[in-house]
């Protein structure tokens, strides 16, 4: 999945309908299917999970997210190799 | 409601008078029928409640948020069938 | 008055000499008569009012408060209605 | 002194060579005459006084104030007559 | 020193090769000699001293400030006369 | 590796597919192999790891990291040699 | 050294293949060469040293620090003079 990435938003192309990471400032972070983003990082992720201590804290299905809260966004699957 | 979310802002836009949760920063939490938004995320919410642990906490009628403050925004239909 | 909402200004528009209340971040809460805002959320308010647990702590009659301190603007009208 | 303001700036205007109370993020306040403003709402006050709990902590003459420390500013002479 | 005041700029502009106080946020505090801004508030400050309650902390020499963290920038004459 | 570097962004294009240690606010720190970076200073890197203490407290894999959060980027060849 | 600074970026040019003492918001410091700088004040240093209470903390080598983190800039040798 690392291969083709010239800038960073491709790694967020390449991970569109796939799970992702999402930390935020503040230690919130969620788990959920990528599907839209912009240049402001501003995303929307379904079947979005808030997780605390790796557990599911709530459900909040559809989400958008702005982008100036976040700090990292990692695909699911390259985390889960690990 | 996922389908034909091309950008993040399409989530918003099919959000229109639909009840959403607003997750601000500093642990503010704003249930309210979304009746506009712009490019900076500034929202109007209409028969807006602040909420505190599930509860409804003040109401505040109509409200203009501002775009800065928010760190996610729901469609409250996707969190229910949760 | 949530009719004509297009814009998340509009709203403001609708509220121009009328009573609003504007949160500030920090807890800061301000009741006062709108006369003016701009693009920024720069707004002047008149006979305002710094409110602290719904009593008046500070009479500072006309203002200019800077838009980016301010999480939401209501139109003290809706409030009281419910 | 509510009369014409039809721009935020309008009020900042209007209040040029009077005494105005500028309230700073993290509880600073200050008086002074207000000499000139700019867009960014930086700030040039003469005879200025930092003020703590209605003393004067410090009298610190001319000061350039850079505008995105600002909460509000008022006309003293508004507040006065509460 | 106040005349011809008509943009906050015009303090600084006045201030060169003078004595100034610079306050930052998170209490730091400044005296040097201003040699130059621009229009970020980025300063040069010659024989700068960090002050801590009216005593030199620690003499810096020639520092460049960076404007976003500045809160007040005054001259030290005029402040003395007080 | 100090050679040819005339402006920032030429140490990150040395560093690009090289081992960097990320510091973020907020006392966050990342190892991880560079891939990509932007005006912005967002960041992809591979083989992600959140250390702690020294120590490896997380691995996140393939990681886009928004520019905004960072304090300072080090290519880790030039660390280890100390 | 003071000679010839007309704008604030003129020290940084001054300055130069110099040590430089670059002091950060939440009390981080670093001493280093200064190989180059952008508009925006991101810097690149070399053989940097993060001190702490004048002791070196850790060897960082090659660093690039970004801008919006800095509070000051100070040549080495116009402190030590001091």
């Amino acid at each position: 999945m690392a291969n083709g990435i010239e800038r960073p938003l491709d790694l967020l192309n390449n991970s569109k309908h796939k799970e992702v990471l999402v930390q935020l400032k503040g230690d919130k972070q969620f788990v959920g299917t990528l599907l839209a983003f912009d240049i402001h990082i501003n995303l929307v992720l379904d079947n979005t999970k808030e997780m605390q201590n790796n557990e599911v804290k709530r459900n909040i299905g559809l989400t958008f997210l702005r982008g100036d809260t976040i700090i990292f966004i990692s695909p699911a699957s390259t985390m889960m190799k690990k």
